[in-house]
């Protein structure tokens, strides 16, 4: 049911538009992937964005598997269905959390030293998996590649992605080698699991190797003789924008052209400006909603504070060239009012908006590559 | 243009079908009318709600005029410019939250012997007026019956209110009567304010006097002399249901029976059931929204707490005869699901439904009182 078709190919780079179909629709790409969490964009109902301006849907394995559990999502048939979403969603496959819990998130890694902040929340990482406790009630989970899949089964996302190991941003050359043989591993054990019941999900192998381009380039091969059905840039992706590029620069010659490809947890504006050029087709990320709610907005590729007091008469529009919900019925004045107010409301619009904002970014650079403009 | 007519007059009671016209719409009636405080019913945007499900919406003049400041809202050309809202629209004069702030809420107050919580808020109530201080910068404002109606012409409701004092439930005859005085005095001079520049509003006096027969009966006439387009019971309503309908009972005769009456700040099942039969038309709570972001939501005439466990793997709508948009796209076990994550769509999706449960009880009330059963 899984199938990606290039529709156009730029002359001018990799860039291509295309078209990935799946069990709950299509989905048009290049396009941003919004990030929901436990199953729903953070204040946005799914029926409040057009499906169609929502093509894709990202949700955490790590968060549903803590609550409900995969279990009752699986009792109300599936992730659609517990959610009432009628597009498409893909999961991960809960490693990024649970190596966060050891490790520290990206963001304070990249400011500490990479120092352990476990909370004791891992209690053992080896070739199996990995040991953690809920910070919900308390019980152990056995995290392991065939227990992903299992969740990520239960679930039922229409694309899903191996079990692998995110090594901490800083570490030696032998740790990283070390986690690059085993996440290559546990992604084959998923994959050997997934095909016991294919159930019309895809998955997606997860590139891997840091900033090495030795590495990065045989994570490609690796995945590639291994056959997923696309790939995805993960892994440590660096410390600024052009460690970013290098690494895709890196896994393009490597990867099969035809098969789609998604780079992992990044989606500002000039990543993907510059990612589509390196034929990256889906892009997620929680940042368009997070900044909503902190009252930041886009206005084309610049961002407003709603918050700040100079909007307290401002009664245009957002952004007067969208077409968003918010951007039809109310004002900057009126978003700013709701969230000085402390109204729940204010997180809604906003977040309406920057994800409309988004998809309709992303809708210009589907028509500047076929027009061979990117 | 503020116009209502009585459709059909029970024979069973007081109870009457009707219709108020304002020149933002038509509320049909017996109806329930929203808490929105800030210009925005609390999780759920106006857009959401069908127009025709929520026909008038309560503002509170005091948070307005706090933030954003009934200049900014007349600048913007008025609440509904401001705010996007299409339908009628009432204000409240501020007194309420004023007189809370002086006496403790009625709550606190029905719960504690009345002492003052005034966290030195509110500085002098005299004649005049009250002089308070803004919560938000410690600025002094001086509310008397004129200000309170030049703030609900700037506002722009359809329907105001005259400034009123709200004596605390726990206060002496002599205070009673003294506030009772008072009230009516501030009534007559927001009156004649109003009358100044009419400019389409319409403005229901408050009829005062507690739980006192005599004085609520002197009140229905100080204010129909008056002649307010409507009028709404306010005051002292009682610790207990029986000591409202005790009001409303002595009220009824008194007040004009082609009028539009309101009673102000109640609306529970129980109230709204036996309320109309004394001739209620319209009734504001921000129960039924605040409940539901504490997971409370209706069930016909029950409520049940969502939050709790025994709704995790409940599959069906909240309610399944209910039609509201969150009825119609999840189940209680999605619900419970977003309270449990902390999910900001769960306040929306519960107060969406609560909103339209109340709105379809209204709709049965009118029915039966069509048909001569209430």
């Amino acid at each position: 049911m899984f199938k990606f078709e290039i529709l156009h190919q730029s002359t001018q780079s990799s860039a291509r538009v295309g078209r990935i179909t799946t069990p709950h629709g299509v989905i048009d790409t290049p396009n941003y992937v919004p990030v929901g969490t436990n199953g729903i964009l953070k204040a946005v109902d799914h029926t409040m964005l057009n499906q169609h301006d929502c093509q894709l849907m990202f949700c955490n394995t790590y968060h549903l598997a803590l609550h409900p559990g995969a279990d009752v999502i699986a009792e109300a048939g599936g992730i659609h269905k517990f959610s009432g979403r009628k597009g498409p969603i893909i999961t991960d496959s809960g490693g990024f959390q649970v190596f966060s819990l050891a490790y520290g998130s990206v963001a304070s890694e990249l400011k500490s030293q990479g120092t352990k902040q476990t909370d004791n929340a891992v209690i053992k990482i080896d070739e199996s998996g990995v040991r953690f406790r809920s910070y919900r009630d308390g019980r152990e989970i056995h995290l392991t590649p065939e227990s992903s899949i299992q969740l990520q089964k239960k679930i039922g996302a229409d694309i899903i992605i191996p079990f692998d190991e995110l090594p901490p941003f800083h570490c030696k050359a032998v740790q990283l080698k070390k986690a690059f043989a085993r996440t290559h591993r546990w992604q084959q054990r998923s994959l050997t699991e997934h095909q016991k019941a294919v159930n019309n999900q895809a998955i997606y192998g997860v590139v891997h190797g840091g900033l090495d381009k030795q590495l990065r380039q045989k994570s490609c091969q690796l995945l590639t003789d291994m056959r997923f059905d696309g790939y995805a840039i993960g892994g440590s992706l660096g410390k600024q924008r052009s460690d970013l590029f290098d690494v895709l620069d890196y896994c393009k010659p490597s990867l099969p052209p035809e098969s789609a490809k998604h780079l992992l947890g990044i989606a500002d504006m000039p990543s993907i400006s510059e990612g589509v050029k390196y034929g990256i087709d889906t892009f997620d990320s929680c940042y368009p909603t997070r900044a909503a709610r902190h009252s930041v907005v886009f206005v084309g590729d610049e961002k407003i504070k709603l918050s700040s007091g100079k909007y307290k008469r401002d009664f245009q529009p957002i952004d007067p060239n969208c077409q968003c919900w918010t951007c039809k019925n109310s004002t900057r004045a009126f978003v700013h009012h709701l969230f000085k107010a402390h109204e729940p409301s204010a997180l809604t619009l906003a977040s309406i908006h920057n994800v409309q904002a988004m998809m309709d970014k992303m809708k210009r650079i589907r028509k500047q590559i076929m027009n061979n403009e990117i």
